[in-house]
């Protein structure tokens, strides 16, 4: 097993450079995050990844989880004391609100926090990351009882929470939900359903688990528009606010899956025994749009988990290629020396250390966005970082949990015949990395979600915006010099996007099935390009450092060495992966006629 | 579980339009292979995998292998039974010379017939395709006594087979190899040493294993050219020739592995009690030669699994895909349709059937390369055949089981959560595929392999040669009118492999390292054209029999819509993975510089 050594410094530099790290700490609510405070948090963070979190991952993909057969979930070994220290440490309400026992730190802190609990155990970290996402829910919708209730608990993680969506039936769909809630004379309701998949449904590390269940009230319109949500403990509050009796909701069973063994994902069952006693979340069927926007920070998460997933195999497959020897260095002819000198090894650790560089950076970037929606004094600048969030969400989780899988694949080949060996490791990553394509929205979903809500609807206005930004860091790029292959590489992926920006725009309203056909490419081409973009900025940045000499700061941020590498693995990754911008742009206007035209029955 | 259905049509086709199979029947040797007798081969070989294969590949998957006390290592149930139905009905020998048992039937037959038992159960169909690969190896370098002694029974399937290269610190790197024999007086050897990887190193489903070890002579020359191939069997041959004693070879541990659960995966040791005895095999020092040549052909046999497994990943995401009902169709509004009328669902499973059709087409057309090499009475055609199948090699191996890998994703994707549940069965295609790109070679060594031995060293002669066949094939494409997307898509990616083997050629003996780095980049640009020009020429040959009408043959394979479809999967091909050809043809240009600066400490 690889040691996880939290890559502080690219954390560090992105942070600072693309994020605008002072800048954000100068806001108001953001004034405690200063650079020492974040430099603090990040290493400590990184400590508790390395030394709590990391040790006991493989265990949990070995051990697994179980249902025994008084209806009870066994988690792994390790994951309770984890749990406590991780709750005790203060880590889930990192950036909640200091008013309910967080410690409303910015997102983009937060964000390369929770990179780490991903990169070193993703099943253990959606339990807490359930607990933020239910945060901001009872945030947003919940009254002040509610919050009085139930928040401070949920960011303290002294209880567990769930999200309710899917039903055998309503998957991507939440239209088909069944489940229904019946209002009691005393204002509270009984719930009746099934719900799939859901994640840490039952487990005892908690006192109680908070489920918000998704369901329908008697009369509800059909469709979307009758959905509304319900919070369902586990346990039912006394007068006291501690935990008694059992609510009639009980964990069915437990899914045989591909990864994240650790992490139980039940089938749950509402209202057997009477009815589920539940509380209704805002206001009625408006369920789905407090979920939307709970289901915005979760996919960002998700975003997250593709970064720390892929990292964590760029470190697994970094040390095997630096440790194993094998053959001769084809260019010198030397032997004995380690597996990174031959070129396609080199090609393939540059590769996901370029992709990783890149999905970070957006992140980070858009973290930054996130941060300055919420905080920013000047109201323009807030709206505009609003629809940036709103416009790359869709990208952020869909880009950066496809390449993400990417990258967890090349840290297999990397390893070759050991790396199908389980007990190396880092086919667990690959397992894992599976599902994040897939929950809180697949690919396709977020494609749609993307073409359809983000740039129809509003006629590619922020997206212009967005490209005309791009076209301010290109002009920065001339200016700077030294970086040509990078200003032609941004240079060409900008045409590229243009292209099919205009089909999709000029298209869209006669032949939606044809630019639909297209979303996933579209989604793709907008990550590479964006991925693209914010390492150009990174390249000129860690140029200008390099220029600037110790006197920018000093510290690993100037070490001549890595600001080079960050300049190389720009160039590296436009001249591998910019390419494949264009590739997109051409099979978006291209593939719609004929998967148009191809007959079903030939399939 | 979905019911597998060998896809007759779709083999029949290419083996008709781009294999020639009428050419091949008429050549010396092939006279067996009427159209009549392969139609009823594919029939009884596609009822077989459906019928007794694809039903014990997943209880396989969940059982796996077992090492116990005794240094048995007991088989999935089931395999017993399969592996005896499957030696008695003479599949393995399907292509052998009848001389030695076998049917002596052409390359292109049992290319489709192999195809359906990788698809229906890898893990199993990796037991007699050792067989296949001894026998070759034994008819390339054995001697008559030898051909008498072991070749029979490996052909009939009465005895086992193995190839032991692997050892720890030699994987990839043969000239690493350790394993010693040692000379006897009565002219056997003693053979000592441990092996890593062995597929079915240990079992007891055949009456002996017959293990062709590859081991070092006394002071024989360092490296790859010091090493000798042994026979060693499980048990000692009686002077009847029938097994007897033991022989001191045993398995020491098997492998807990990501997929093919069902194959055990072995570490054996030789000679632990003294040497375990061995016969040489061919002439001293020569072993890695008989080794490349049974390579070449267990490469082409780990290409078919790519399309093996793609083509049931296929059958499985699209029974999903038209049951499965979800949303609203994006166009007409319409609800309760299944998920295939989704855009993007459509995309993904017109992607995959594009892919698998392509790798197919390309192995077809190089499996009747294969059979012209072996029996064209015009030595010329032989060796033209012979050059393009050693070029395309590391391209049917390499490509096809990278495109493999990734049809098996899309599946999963599909399915979207219940993809990710094993009970589902499609996780574990994707898990078996994982190990078709590193064994027999990885990617990057096939990638070295097509630019060095194959490019370089002729200095392209050969890739020219390919090309200029490719023009020809785009001249048949104007000509026959109607398909000018295929013919523009076709044309677009001849010029991207010209402008990547220029660049190939004329940096190749200056910059090594940096065309290497575009090594596996060129191996999927060449792999993407060729399968590209293959579909072509079904485009081509679809719409000739369109326009024949009922007159060609008649038959499944003149149905409109079928050959419609054909149409239209390759117009969709080029619209989606010909735009590939163009970014992997820059990336080969681009990336060594970057690749060579970058400084190793900066990883």
């Amino acid at each position: 097993m690889v040691d996880y050594k939290a890559p502080l410094r690219d954390m560090q530099f992105l942070l600072e450079e693309l994020a605008g790290l002072d800048e954000i700490a100068g806001l108001p609510g953001c004034e405690e995050a200063s650079g020492d405070l974040v430099a603090a948090v990040l290493e400590e963070a990184g400590r508790f990844a390395a030394g709590v979190l990391a040790p006991i991952n493989r265990a949990g993909d070995v051990q697994g989880c179980r249902l025994d057969g008084d209806g009870r979930v066994h988690l792994p070994d390790g994951w309770k004391a984890a749990y406590e220290r991780f709750s005790e440490a203060g880590w889930i309400g990192l950036s909640l609100p200091q008013a309910w026992g967080g410690q409303g730190l910015p997102r983009v802190l937060s964000t390369a926090v929770w990179e780490m609990w991903f990169s070193t155990n993703m099943a253990f970290a959606m339990l807490p990351q359930l607990n933020v996402s239910q945060a901001e829910a009872l945030l947003i919708a919940g009254d002040a009882a509610q919050k009085e209730t139930w928040l401070r608990k949920v960011v303290s993680g002294e209880w567990g929470s769930t999200m309710n969506l899917t039903e055998p039936q309503a998957g991507s769909d939440l239209a088909a939900t069944r489940c229904r809630a019946e209002p009691q004379a005393d204002g509270s309701y009984r719930v009746f359903g099934q719900k799939i998949f859901i994640s840490y449904g039952e487990h005892e590390l908690t006192g109680n688990i908070v489920h918000l269940v998704l369901a329908r009230l008697p009369d509800a319109p059909a469709g979307v528009k009758g959905l509304s949500l319900f919070i369902v403990p586990k346990y039912l509050l006394g007068a006291d606010g501690e935990p008694g009796a059992r609510n009639d909701v009980r964990c069915i069973s437990i899914e045989h899956k591909l990864g994240i063994h650790g992490s139980p994902t039940c089938t749950m069952s509402y209202g057997d025994g009477g009815g589920a006693v539940g509380y209704l979340l805002g206001a009625p069927n408006r369920g789905l749009e407090t979920m939307f926007i709970m289901m915005n920070e979760a996919r960002f998460g998700v975003g997250i988990q593709g970064v720390g997933l892929g990292e964590r195999a760029y470190q697994f497959a970094l040390a095997h290629a630096r440790e194993r020897v094998q053959g001769r260095d084809a260019v010198s002819g030397e032997s004995g020396r380690p597996i990174l000198c031959h070129p396609d090894v080199k090609r393939m650790m540059l590769s996901m250390r370029a992709r990783v560089m890149a999905m970070r950076a957006l992140l980070y970037a858009a973290a930054g966005w996130f941060d300055r929606a919420r905080h920013h004094p000047d109201a323009e600048v807030a709206a505009k970082c609003r629809r940036y969030v709103d416009l790359l969400m869709p990208v952020a989780k869909g880009w950066c949990t496809e390449v993400g899988n990417e990258v967890c694949d090349d840290a297999i080949q990397v390893f070759g015949g050991m790396g199908f060996v389980e007990e190396t490791g880092i086919a667990q990553f690959f397992r894992d990395a599976r599902i994040i394509t897939i929950y809180e929205g697949t690919t396709g979903i977020q494609g749609n979600d993307l073409i359809g809500r983000k740039i129809l609807r509003e006629k590619g206005e922020t997206l212009h915006e967005l490209v005309a930004d791009m076209g301010t860091t290109l002009e920065a790029l001339h200016v700077a010099g030294g970086l040509d292959e990078i200003a032609a590489g941004l240079a060409e992926n900008l045409a590229a996007l243009r292209l099919a920006m205009d089909w999709v725009l000029g298209e869209g309203g006669e032949r939606p099935g044809e630019v639909l056909a297209g979303a996933v490419p579209f989604l793709m081409l907008l990550g590479t390009v964006c991925g693209g973009w914010q390492l150009a900025r990174a390249a000129l940045a860690a140029q200008r450092r390099l220029q600037g000499g110790a006197a920018e700061g000093g510290g690993e941020g100037s070490d001549p060495t890595y600001l080079q590498g960050v300049v190389e693995l720009v160039r590296f990754y436009f001249a591998t992966f910019g390419p494949q911008a264009a590739a997109h742009a051409a099979t978006v206007c291209r593939a719609g006629p004929s998967l148009e035209r191809f007959p079903e029955a030939a399939f």
